[in-house]
Order: C-alpha cells, then structure tokens, then sequence
C-alpha cells in the first residue's frame, strides 16, 4: 500500500502527448518516433527506458509510436492487438497491427513533402534507421536524428539507469573461458577484415565476459557495452557501481573498464583513425554507426560475432541446462500434481496458479541444493478463453478462475545458475471436448514432428517449420506464431540467431537450444501450446546414408496431459514417442518429489 | 555436311583470350566480366549472344567467366560442374562451382587497389551490378560499364541477331484480352506511386501483349522490350522484320511500335522528364537503369508488374494446359510401352530415346488434331550413372545404352499452343535392386506429400519443400535442387516468381503451375526423380476448419513405375494417392493410343 498516486499513463497520455507536440515544434520537428528499446535493442528494458509506455500507456514487450502533428498510432504485433485497447488510450493514440499496418506505409501514407521526422538514433537499429530514412526520401521529407530524447526532457520522476550488481559466471557453468571466448571473436573480426567490433547486445557482452547481471527482469546479462579490437585489449563499458572489487578485478584481467559515456569518444576514436568496424545493423544502434561514419571510419556490416558462438551450447552448458530441467521439470510436476488436486474446487484463479508454480520452482530448487533466481519471463497463465492469448499475462481485473471442463495453458520458465527453462503446457479442467481433444492431438503431432526430426546438416528452422502445422493445415487450422525459439544458458528466453520459423534462415548446428511449441488458438474459448526445449544433436548414420544427419533431443522433462489425446488421431510412430518421452521422466526427477507426487506422476505417465 | 571448319571455341579459347586481354589493355581495363546473359536475361541464349561459349566452349544455360590480367575462372553451379570440365580448357579457365566459390568472392581475393573491372551492362542485373560494385568498392578498384562489349569487336563471324517471326497468341489460348492486361499492369505501376514501368523479360513482354515468337530455342517469348506508362499507350521495341503486316495491326491497336535501336532516347527522355520508372533489379540490365538515372529520372525497385499476374493461370490457360496434358501424358505412354519393348534388346542408347520421345510427342500431337511447336527443352535422357548428372545432355561421345538392370532417367516436356509441359519418369530396365526401389520408394513419398498437401493461403514454396525431403532425410539422404519451378503457358518451362525450394518466398496462390520433382542421384550409378507439372487450386474447407486452404491437382498423365516402387515403405494414404492418380490416367488419354498401348497402360496403373 502506497499513499503516492500512482502513475497512470493512459490517463496521461492526452497531456504528456500534447507536451511532446510542444517540445517537437519548439525543435522544429513535425513527428517523432517512439519505439520499444534501449540502447541495446533488450527485450525487458530497465524502467528507465520506458518510454513508450510512459507516453501511451502500453507495456508489451515490442511495439512502437508515431507522433505526428494531428495524429498519433502506435503499432503492435498479433500477440499485443487485444492488449494495447485494454491500456491506451484510443482517442489518443490509433492502435494498429503491424502485419496490416507496418510503420513505414503508415508514415508513407501521411508523410508531405519538407516534414521533419525525429527519432533518438540511440533507440533505432542501423537497418530501422534505414526504412524510415528510406521512407522519409520517398516523400522528399527528412529524418532527424535528436541529440537529446525529448521525451527525457518531459519525464519529470523518469527513474535512474539500473545499477544491478555484475557477477562473474563461472568457468563451472560457462565451460569456456572469457579468454579464450574473446580470442575466438578477434579471429572473427579479423576474417571480416575489421579493425574492431562494437557488441552492444546485453547477452552477447554477458556470454563474452562470463558475466551477469542484475540490471533487467528475467534476463541475467548486465548493460553495458565493448568495443574488441582484432588485436588487443577489449574495453567493457559499465557503470563502476556495478562492480564489487572482486568483479572489477575479474574483468580487468580481460579488458579494459570504463564508463558508458566514454563510448562516443572512443568511437570517434575508432572513425578518425580510419578503422573498419564490425557492426550488426539488426541490432546496434545507428547512433554507433553514424559516429563512426562522421568521424571517418568505415562500418563493416555483418552479425553480431558472439551471436553464432553463444547460441552453440558447449557440452558444460549442455550438462547444466540438462540439470536445471530435472529441477525444472520436477517442479513443474509438483504443480501440475497440485493443480489435479486443487482446481476441482474451482476456486484457484490464474494468478494464484502462476503463484503457485513460482513457489514450487523456489522449493524445489531448494530441495535440490540450487536456487531459483528469476522466472524467464513473466508466466502466462491463461484459464479457457484467455489461454487463446498468445503472450497474455493475468491482472487481478482479467484473471479467471480454472473452471470445469475447460483448458488451462501455462507458460513458464526459470533462470537457474546452470540454465534456462520456458515450458507450456495445456491442462484438461474437468471433462475436456471432443474438438479440444482433436486439437490437443493435432498439435501434439506436431511437436512430435519436430521432436523425431531428422535432417542434413546446413537445414533451417525455416525448412523444419512446416511439418509442425501439416496436422492442423489438413483440418484447416494454424497458429499464428513461430514453431521455436532460440534459448540462452542463463541468458535470454528468446536469444537469436536460430529459431524454427518461416523467417528462421540460420542453419541449426550441434549445442543450440531451441523450443519447439506449435500450438491451436480458438478465440474467445481456449488455447492449446505444447513446449519442450530441444538441444540439436548430431544423428546416429544411417546404414547407407550419405549426408550428416542432425536431430532433436528433448530437454524439457514434464508430462503431457494424456486425457487431451485422442489415440486413433496418432500412429504408432507417434504414440511409441510419447511413451518414450514419458517413460524418461520419473527416472529423471522422481528423487525431488514426494509420494503423492510420485504416485500421480506414474499415472500421468502411463502407455498411452 | 559442310566444309567450314566447325567452331571450336574450347580450343580457340587461349587465343581468344589471349586477344581479349589485349582489347581490355587497350581500353585500359584490368578484367572483365562475361555473364551467360542477354539483355533480356533469358535462359536461352539467341546465337549472337552466347559470349560466354565463344570465349569458353561451356555450353550450359548458366555461368560466369572473369578474365583479370593474369588468370581466368568460370563459376557454374552443381547441375554443370562435370560438363563444364568436359567442355572447357582447364589450362585456360579455372573452372569453380559458384556454391563454394562466388565470383564476388573470388573478385575480392584477387583485386588490388585502383583495378578497373569492366563489365558489360546490358548484361548484367541492377543487383548483379550493384554486388559487383561493393565488391570492388570494398578493394579500393573500379567497376567500369563498357560502352560496346570487347568480345563483340574480336567476334568476326558473330550470328545477327535472331529475327524470329512474332505471331498472335490468341484469346482462346490466353483468355485474357491484351487491353485487359496492360489495364492492369497499369494500376500496378500506379500503385507504385511510378510513371512507367520498364519490361525486359521476353516471357513478360509475350504474356502482356499476348504474343509468342522464335528467337530462341524452346521458348516461344519475342525478344523485346517495352515502356508501359501508367497513363497512354504503351511501346514495344521490337525489330520490325520480325512483325507480318498483321501481326503489326494488331500490335498497332495497342501499342507504338519502335525500332529497339531507340529504346535509349526513350529512357533519355523519361530521365529528361523527371519521371518515376519501375524497374526490377533482379532481371533488368544496369545499362537501363543508369540511362534512366544519367537523364534524370527516379528508380522505382519492384518486381516485374507482369510476373506475379503471369503466374496466376486463368481458367483458359488452365484448360489449354489440361488438353495439353492429355496429349503429352499420350506422347509419354507410347514412349514409355514402346521403350518397354525395345530396351530388353540392349541397342537403344540415351540420344535414339530421346528422338524416339520427340517422335512420339509429334505424331501425338497430330493425331490430336494439334501441333508439337518445339521441346520445352532439350530432353535429359540418362541412361546408368549418366542418370545422376542433374542436367545431363547426351552426345554421341557421352551417350550410354540402356543397359539391364540399371535405371533409365528421362525429363522431357513440350511446347503446344494451348500449354507447356515438363515431366520426368524413372523407369527400370530390367531388375531394379533393392537399393534402387527403396530410394525410388522415398522420392515417391515425397512427391506425394507434394501431390497431397493441403496448406493455408500465404503458404510459400518455401514452406512445403521440406515435406518432399523426410522421406530421403530419414535414409540419410537428399537432393540439392529444388522440389519445384514455375511453369508458363506455352512460355519458359522454368518460370518465376513462385518456386517450390528453400528460396521460394512467393506465397502460392491459385492458378499457379509448378513442378513436383524431387529426386535422388547416386554419383556414378543411378539417377531418380519423379516429376509431374500441379496447380495451386483452392481446396475445399474442412469441418470445423478456418482457415482458407490451398491444394495441389495434378496435370502430368503418365504412370509412375510401379516396377521400383517397395510396397512395404508405403503408407495406406500413400498407396491410396498412387492407385487413384494411376486410374485417372486411362479414361483421360486411351483415345490417343492404339490397343498394344492401351494394354500395356492398363497393365502398368493396376492398383499396387
């Protein structure tokens, strides 16, 4: 209980609108841009960089705003369109959906000719800073780059930068020393024949250091920033406050340490001695690049150098993240054990569900000699028609109860010492529907596919994708969402470059650890996703085979609930894997489960 | 028989080259490019265009030569590195394949600061020219367009260009009225928020003003370019000598007609009128582009106004293409029951298949009441191991008998008035091995999965040709082509923008025709691929389904030899697909046959 009036910005955002209009004209400026990001492109940012959500309201984790003179909208993706009416403002701000309405045609759309567009190049990536330059030129209008965020100006009680504590991640969990990380990108940086590179994705910097951090909500990688030359030292860019005097003395080994502030000098530094600096355009910001540029130097596009190298799990990572799912999976199976029991009554609601699996994951990683030191992401626990959400997330006015003879999805995960977790599953509440059953084993056959997969080296996520939908395509259903993700070793839940996607055109490679969750949406009834993470492994040769195969083994140890499949709809394929995967789970965790956990763990895993 | 001495560029190639050093010297030039291309990118070349094979001696439908002072290198893709070998002095050119060696690549390896790399821009795309360009950018060198190609001086006896006559293709073939077309191409070009539009590709320019030609082998497209305003009447450049007195009235109601020789003043003059052209960068000559920009003028990027509507077949081509089907599954029919008889004999080799085939295709089409125009390409008749080489061609030195006990490869399709067709039957001669039926068995699975899928509208090729590859992936195996290509109508046989392989980002909508051709290929012994011509047509909606979805109907008529196929590796599904594909054969086409045919077709689709 606080006596302090809470901040509203929906309610303010007619106000805070009308000031920014204000501070835009005074700049000569007819439209601002406003997106979703810090200055390292993170997906949780630091309250202090909330600035989309301090000017409309909206606190999704992606989106953006355009501010123009005598109209403003913000743009979201489909897993935000119900969300953002339910927190802007809409006689404010016009809500739209990116995949209908991207920003550039919107802009396109209302752009005349010697407007003035500003946008903080700090918070825009070098290729976005380049579709809006490019849509500005089209309508012979200009895009601007601000010194200043105007919005800092106006956001009176903005809070102060984070100053989460550093800790070293050590050798025991990272399996490979900074040292020897840093040597292997000088090479990378050298092969692109670059003078240097700037990281500044907060997970690339932690899996280079072996750092982490405390700075963020769910993802453990400090901000900061590093300029690697070819050759010699590195500098780490962090706020000295972050540092314990063991921490600082750790880095220096490594790298040099100075302030955040001192990257512009140093970059300038870079430009004016002619140096070829690797940048990614997908995720630096163009303010990098553009004082590079200005200062003469020349900008070397490619990815990011840790992205491929920290995506490829080592096998001391592998062992981890196989330890953290036994306690993972252990307590998500004292959950569901408990759910059984206590949702009958109907009286557990969706926040005190997630409350609940938050507690077992504590406990259990207690009973395991570990700790639990953050979810990965805030838990989406979505009870009948709010399980169709796809990243819904409860509040005491949208929580519904468990109710009879509906579904209940759960999405969770944990950031352990030794790993990441995110697991969904879809739990039958009472007497589930034929058709919920009929769905529930579409898309199992779908995560089957994915998860008996074999294929050549050099494939895609973006060749696998499909044969997750086949199932639901031949009932004429889909999902509209990416079949997998890339996940960190205690760092980002969703860590590129690798995903199972149509857009996913990075080969996957032995020690990447991806989800695999297709899932059934039906609006305004229920939601269906089932996730395991799955490390690429290579596959044993065929007798007569000619290509190096890779397959899929299933991280994730939890059951899948057997009352929502329907046994004809599966061949025998299917139903032999299922019982495998069941079969590997009670040998796994039954050690951290009591009796009665124990007891309704060897029914849920029973023979199909 | 004739008494000139036969050209023989391979071995005259280390004179030419020697002379075209000597040009480029002069003109103070440090190397040179040498695309197979024209200046309507064609993949088939008219005579006066084949630089590349007089320089050469390579005579495949794709490659690139660079000449720098001091060596020389021919890049080719997978299908023509055995050929390009064969055909070629490796004392001269250093062949390499363009999947581990890009000319770009190669380029930058070798450029030293302040070269001058000519090329010629006629010839080469506005995306070819602009990798090109970085990449010399990158090296501190130039590149140079070159007024009048170097090859062309030293080229004394260099064919004139082709003056194939141009004839009407008419509404009962295309369905369409030219008006109608340009209509829309119009509003295309206008939602472009462009002037006019530049078309290039023969294929485009035949299928909007409704004309087909003979410039070229196997495809009936006139070479020619045209300018389409988005307001007024379009102009088609093309040589006079080629247009009959009717043909040119009928030309003459919808466009002007000009001399090609003055298609420069025009995108002078567009340049000079600060218009807005539309250009596609992936098929337009650079030379285009800079005449528009040198005057003035905007570049509009974006896919060629006529390509997508191109490939969206309207219900009378589809119907040509069904009747088209008819004739040439009966033309394959004969083939395949006639080769039955002969081959056991041992005397029939790859090239003797081939003219019988055509034979048929042409005796067929007649007692049809139709006409075979030409080949839709020059026939892959492979015989054993040459089976394996992908776009393999016999001559009288490479070609094999069809031996016993071996398999028998044959990719053929025709040109007709009404439709194009593209089909591949492997067929055993003699006992197969268990080893051929099981990897035939495979590829038959995956061209099902093709044949049967069912999938959302928005779907890209891109996203179902994996599900042609599980079936080899399992076996430790794979094809490096893709699973299908566009087909025109009465057109090219490979024809864009959709695709089904990795790169097929176009989503599939109805009325498309694509090929169906997965493969297997054991070097040196065998080669498999099954292949029939589909089109994308709606499917009907499933139960309880929400999805609109597309399907595949197949248009090939011709068995599938059920001789290699292994029963046991089949699923019901499966068997169901083949018997009922097989029955459909006989009642379509048996009035085209003569009885030992028929018989030999009813043995040949018995249910498996």
């Amino acid at each position: 209980m606080t006596a302090n009036r809470p901040d509203n910005p929906a309610a303010a955002s007619s106000d805070r609108l009308a000031a920014l209009r204000a501070a835009l004209a005074e700049a000569g400026l007819t439209g601002f841009i406003v997106p979703h990001a810090d200055e390292h492109q993170s997906e949780y940012l630091p309250p202090s960089a909330e600035r989309l959500k301090w000017l409309t309201g909206f606190t999704g984790s992606a989106g953006t705003a355009i501010v123009l003179a005598d109209t403003a909208a913000i743009f979201v993706d489909g897993r935000y369109t119900l969300q953002v009416r339910a927190e802007i403002d809409e006689a404010v701000f016009t809500p739209l959906n990116v995949a209908d309405n991207p920003p550039t045609k919107w802009l396109a759309a209302r752009l005349k000719a010697g407007e003035r567009i500003g946008y903080d190049p700090w918070l825009t990536t070098m290729s976005g800073a380049r579709r809006f330059a490019e849509t500005c030129r089209a309508a012979a209008a200009d895009l601007v780059a601000v010194g200043e965020n105007p919005i800092d100006k106006l956001w009176r009680d903005r809070p102060d930068p984070p100053l989460g504590a550093v800790s070293l991640h050590g050798i025991e969990f990272a399996g490979e020393a900074a040292a020897d990380k840093i040597a292997r990108l000088r090479d990378a940086i050298a092969d692109k024949k670059a003078d240097a590179a700037v990281l500044t994705q907060a997970d690339s910097i932690a899996w280079t250091f072996n750092l982490r951090g405390d700075d963020v909500a769910h993802n453990p990688a400090p901000l900061a920033f590093a300029v690697l030359p070819a050759d010699g030292k590195p500098t780490l860019f962090v706020d000295g406050r972050k540092l314990s005097n063991t921490v600082r003395v750790a880095i220096a080994g490594l790298a040099e340490i100075d302030e955040p502030a001192a990257l512009s000098e140093r970059l300038n530094a870079l430009g004016e001695g002619k140096a070829r600096v690797l940048l990614d355009p997908h995720t630096t910001a163009e303010a990098i690049a553009e004082a590079i540029r200005a200062a003469g130097g020349t900008i070397v596009e490619g990815s990011d150098p840790a992205s491929l190298p920290k995506a490829k799990k080592n096998s001391t990572e592998l062992a981890g993240a196989r330890r953290a799912h036994v306690r993972d999976g252990a307590a998500v199976v004292r959950f569901l054990a408990w759910l059984d029991g206590a949702a009958p009554a109907g009286t557990i609601d969706e926040i005190a569900a997630a409350d609940r699996l938050a507690e077992f994951r504590a406990e259990t990683a207690l009973r395991d000699g570990s700790e639990l030191i953050d979810l990965s992401f805030g838990t989406i626990s979505g009870a009948g028609p709010n399980g169709a959400i796809v990243h819904y997330q409860a509040t005491p006015a949208t929580a519904r109860t468990l109710a009879p003879d509906t579904l209940y999805l759960v999405d969770s995960g944990a950031q352990y010492r030794d790993g990441t977790t995110d697991i969904t599953r879809t739990v039958a509440i009472g007497r589930p529907s034929t058709e919920m059953r009929d769905r529930f084993t579409r898309v199992l056959k779908g995560h089957i596919a994915i998860a008996t997969a074999v294929f050549p080296v050099g494939t895609t996520g973006a060749q696998l994708d499909s044969l997750a939908r086949v199932s639901l395509w031949r009932a004429g259903l889909d999902y509209d969402h990416g079949t997998g993700h890339g996940v960190g070793s205690f760092l980002s839940v969703h860590e590129g470059p690798v995903r199972i996607s149509k857009l996913g055109t990075v080969a996957l490679e032995p020690g990447m650890i991806v989800s695999n969750e297709p899932g059934y949406y039906k609006a305004g009834e229920y939601g269906i996703r089932i996730e395991n993470l799955v490390v690429v492994t290579p596959s044993e040769k065929v007798a007569g085979g000619e290509r190096d195969l890779l397959a899929f083994e299933t991280l994730t140890l939890a059951p899948i609930d057997r009352r929502l499949i329907d046994k004809a709809l599966m061949t025998a394929e299917e139903t032999a894997w299922l019982d495998a995967y069941h079969a590997r789970i009670a040998p796994a965790i039954a050690h951290l489960l009591d009796d009665n956990e124990r007891a309704w763990l060897t029914a849920a895993t029973q023979p199909l």
